[in-house]
């Protein structure tokens, strides 16, 4: 079964209908919302005022780490992945639960620098440990659910993207992709510009301080976070919000790192990088008439916010797109027909 | 790393300090506690009166479960057994999130039985899923984070029990481990007591309405599930509360039908039913003066609760008891001295 299919079919159905316990003591209930499992997030209600923002993760070996990872970058990943969550969701990040497996071949130093990178990055966002569970497995597995806090109508969310707005990405893409492939090679002696693909897939930064701007500046109320590949994460806006999308590849920043990487590397193209997770970069939709504030936001953060494209209800009949809703990909604004769509080979990382 | 030094050193070191974010807007802020990772649960207040109390477990293929189990089975166990963690605290459950990991090795009904296990089980109980994540994966691995609601002064947690307290236990124990026994002989043919043990194996029963009891005639503020073996989780509560225990082995209740497959297999005695876990029956701390009480609750509930021995401050000093509180084991309460103490090779499950 495919994930969309296992998504749509089997747990879809299992979170219907957020609701308040009624049958049982009125002290004892509160409500809870699963946003149709179309966010990253789900809440439960504090009180009139606040939400709790959970996010829950899995990180599998083989598929998202290798052992030989080290305990300090798995953990890292995991943790800063996790916060990335909360923080596209524009929430407070407050405490986490920790779902670790263990088993006799990790050194001791493995357990301490895993340890070591959870402090570090706890006291970095102000955050805790408060439970989880520990059990053994031949194959590495870990899980955090994450807990933050956001006031109930300042919340970024799928759905919320509307026709017209503009498409905007944060920083650069692709770093985190490359990284992983500079990993898989397994090289010695790395250059400046190859370490900082590395340092990109090990940690991501979680843009905490951008989603609190974009909503307390009211410029987006629609983001996430790139973890499964930029066309992938865009598209799961455009199904929540019932909308396609035009990007122009022209307009896709890439780092001058990547840059360096790909001309070293005449197997992968920037395509390559549209399909690439693992960023944690925030795509995210802005009227047009905030473009001006949010120049001003990329420079008071020293960041780069990039548009990439819009929102449209726009349809381009293709064939091959059998999905309600898309992201159509054209080289430039100047050329967009149905004939100069780029098609990928592979949108992003989807779980098969 | 053993498990108990794993949680010593990493990660109780991660949980200190329940704190309130001060550094931020006062209106995104809440407590939480993670309650020194001494119990299943952590709780995140939210409000004057009211907490959410949070568990998360893991269970894992080859561990907790076999892909032959089939989907119903390992779900029922999955979502069962996170539901004994909210009752066995006294919270009513909520809802929960689901960490799903699938292979291609697996038949389309598996993820269908999967899915209708969790569907019959949330409507039991109501609750309903609220988000998670899936990911591939070789071995599979299951992760819940379960979220019930208590009111603040109303919870039964490990720390609570005092000198003299009464140990009583519910129903029977070591249906589960000898249901585990015989699934591991894949036998066909089974005869009725065998299949009430695969049951237990299968489908514990969170025991939701002995402890909202226990703590609305105010009989007991301490209790855990049994989970990883009576042994294990009774010294659980020990080192929480600081305290020994004695119990008595020919008080320990036994089904009927562990009786039975205990006097058909010579290779096990009562003795190792003391170590096997998954019954997720409940253990809990009594003041001597509410045994009766305890009786007429007993009838109410048509449930058997049995007093297995009692929490001391008294040592029995043996040098091969290293911990600071144990649990010391005594045929019954007629002869208790150390000469008399019966040594379990295996204290219960614990992950190496």
């Amino acid at each position: 079964m495919k994930e969309f299919e296992l998504i749509e079919k089997i747990f879809t159905p299992l979170a219907k209908s957020p609701k308040k316990i009624k049958s049982l003591d009125p002290n004892i209930s509160t409500k809870f919302d699963s946003l149709c499992l179309q966010n990253d997030v789900a809440l439960i209600e504090l009180d009139s005022k606040r939400n709790l923002v959970l996010s829950k993760d899995l990180m599998c070996e083989g598929v998202h780490f290798l052992k030989s990872d080290g305990g300090f970058e798995i953990a890292s990943k995991l943790l800063l992945s996790n916060l990335s969550d909360i923080a596209s969701s524009g929430a407070t990040p407050l405490c986490y639960m920790l779902g670790f497996t263990k088993n006799n071949s990790l050194p001791k130093k493995f357990y301490t620098e895993f340890g070591r990178a959870l402090s570090k990055i706890q006291n970095q966002y102000n955050i805790r440990l408060i439970g989880g569970d520990t059990s053994n497995s031949k194959l590495l597995q870990y899980s955090i659910t994450i807990f933050g806090v956001a006031l109930k109508d300042q919340l970024l969310l799928r759905q919320n993207a509307q026709n017209g707005d503009l498409i905007f990405v944060s920083n650069a893409i692709g770093d985190a992709y490359l990284g992983l492939n500079l990993k898989l090679k397994n090289s010695s002696n790395l250059k400046t510009y190859e370490k900082k693909l590395l340092e990109k897939h090990f940690y991501p930064q979680p843009r905490t301080e951008l989603s609190k701007q974009l909503l307390e500046q009211n410029l987006s109320k629609c983001a996430t976070d790139i973890s499964d590949g930029l066309m992938t994460d865009l598209t799961n806006i455009c199904n929540a919000s019932k909308l396609n999308a035009q990007i122009f590849l022209s307009q896709i920043p890439i780092s001058s790192s990547a840059l360096k990487y790909l001309q070293k590397n005449s197997d992968l193209s920037k395509l390559d990088l549209l399909s690439g997770g693992d960023d944690y970069e925030l795509i995210f939709s802005v009227n047009p008439k905030n473009v001006n504030k949010i120049q001003k936001l990329s420079n008071k953060l020293d960041l780069a916010l990039t548009c990439i494209g819009k929102f449209t209800n726009e349809k381009f009949t293709k064939k091959k797109y059998s999905k309600k809703f898309n992201v159509f990909l054209f080289n430039s604004p100047k050329n967009i027909s149905p004939d100069n769509i780029i098609n990928l080979n592979k949108k992003g990382y989807e779980h098969q």
